[in-house]
């Protein structure tokens, strides 16, 4: 297996089956990438709510890449294995005009800078009060290329992965998104130190990182039709093992759908359930979770299913 | 503080201001309960999917109450502790045509019988593969009687509970509602062995019920507007503490803004915090989770803030 980096510079602002790729690596490798935090530089630990106000945000959210992996093509799924991640010694949270789950009731630009300090495990909120958020640090953005073609805004989330803010796939998780251009074509950006699910302002605790993940092309996950993830207890924010299926969509009614039904898929497929059995388990043990609410025009919705449950 | 009881048949069907109390109690004291499955009895550990085919679905979800708290007026918040919970010995699972979220696709009745030991703490799925099902008992339905004249279905959540569905508010756990209704009326049903957040083919782990709560009637959180729980890491899924404030609408996205909004609220109220960093705080820390998506018309989504972040 071999180690790959890619620089810092090394971005791009859409997803895009005609953009070259950076490298081609082999099913099984690993890489690195060093990215800026999803502001593309334009705020640092000395900004103020004013550099907001004037931000450009058609600078937002690039991703590093393309990665080609060799041997990945079109109804493959690929596996992404987050190895490490190590965040700056800094972060941001804004309200940005216009964006956010309560846009039209927030409309002044803010900003409040963290100081993170990665091995101790949280950062404050409010010292005095021992008001504290642990770190749970993660890639917001991680995808593919689109099989079909043209220039497709990092902002949503897609079906293929992208801006998909999923706080669970932590150091130890494993992503796997579904393969719709040869080489998949992998970038991930969006460095971020916490954040809940749904990132409801809009912004979660931003920060540079270099992130480390393997990604690996396999044949034997065809029902992957969105980001599916596992999360094990030493990653997991609750300390529980989770498979989860998502739903990607601009409704989310049927974004939840989607995600029921991928969990169903997965069960038949997987456990060799009947898809009735499988609907009721999804129901009695079975938990939806909105893991991000605020990148128009699509939600991303998850049907998350303890390990436990499925005798692991 | 007085212990009372209500039986089996002291039910009702609908939520209305104008039902007389069976009972009228002080606050802070405790209801037994004696609650049939929400089917109302129609379902028997000897049932099949026919018997689902030819229900009677008029008859579901009654509730036990109303108890009248005296003291209660309207802009107060009744406080309720659950205190136990004593599951039937048998439950059941059911997919009934018209109902749950994806009932376009599930036309045909189906129903799973389980036999519950509620000492064991779980029930198998499929013990020769070692699939069970943590039991997590709690009733779907709390509530009291809303201020507006009329009788309103048990059927759909609302503002004031009711059918909430939310597996959160288990033994250990305290649940906050908005009194509308002088004497807040409160009633319950609707057993639950074991379910999950969305609870997405339509019913849980059905099963009758007897169960013990405290009724206090609060007067100092006049901020609660919905169906509000605090539950603790002994009785919580995850082993967390959180607070959670809900959202209830017939809009998904109308819910998820209540319900951030709502933790806003508290925030701002409890923690003296302004309210864009309230609102911030949500985004870095709070979990957005569909608690209920089937009792239509009415959605419930959960800010759950875990209780750690706010220095506890």
């Amino acid at each position: 297996m071999s180690i790959h980096s890619l620089k810092r510079d090394q971005t791009n602002l859409a997803w895009d089956n005609s953009i070259p790729p950076v490298i081609h690596i082999a099913s099984g490798d690993t890489v690195t990438f060093d990215c800026l935090d999803a502001s593309n530089g334009q705020l640092t630990a000395d900004s103020t709510k004013d550099t907001v106000g004037t931000i450009n945000l058609s600078l937002f959210d690039q991703v590093n890449g393309p990665v080609y992996v060799r041997g990945a093509t079109p109804g493959d799924t690929l596996q992404v294995d987050v190895l490490s991640i190590e965040t700056g010694d800094w972060g941001w949270t804004a309200v940005i005009p216009g964006f956010g789950l309560l846009a039209d009731e927030y409309t002044e630009p803010a900003l409040k800078i963290w100081k993170i300090d990665q091995s101790k495990g949280f950062t404050w909120f409010d010292e005095a009060r021992g008001m504290k958020i642990p770190l749970r640090p993660f890639a917001g953005e991680m995808g593919v290329a689109p099989g079909k073609s043209g220039a497709f805004s990092t902002i949503p989330p897609y079906c293929t992965g992208g801006n998909i803010d999923t706080r669970h796939v932590t150091v130890g998780s494993t992503l796997y998104l579904p393969i719709e251009a040869e080489g998949a074509l992998f970038s991930i950006g969006d460095g971020h130190a916490a954040q809940g699910d749904g990132e409801v302002c809009g912004t979660a605790i931003e920060t540079p990182m270099k992130v480390t993940v393997r990604l690996t092309v396999r044949k034997d996950k065809p029902y992957t039709k969105t980001p599916h993830f596992s999360c094990t207890s030493a990653a997991a924010p609750e300390g529980i093992d989770y498979y989860c299926t998502t739903g990607v969509n601009s409704d989310i009614k049927e974004a939840t759908r989607a995600a029921v039904r991928n969990m169903v898929e997965y069960l038949t497929n997987e456990y060799n359930l009947d898809k009735v059995e499988a609907y009721m388990l999804c129901s009695v043990a079975g938990d939806l979770r909105m893991h991000e609410v605020v990148d128009m025009p699509n939600y991303v919705v998850g049907m998350m299913m303890p390990k436990s449950v499925l005798g692991h």
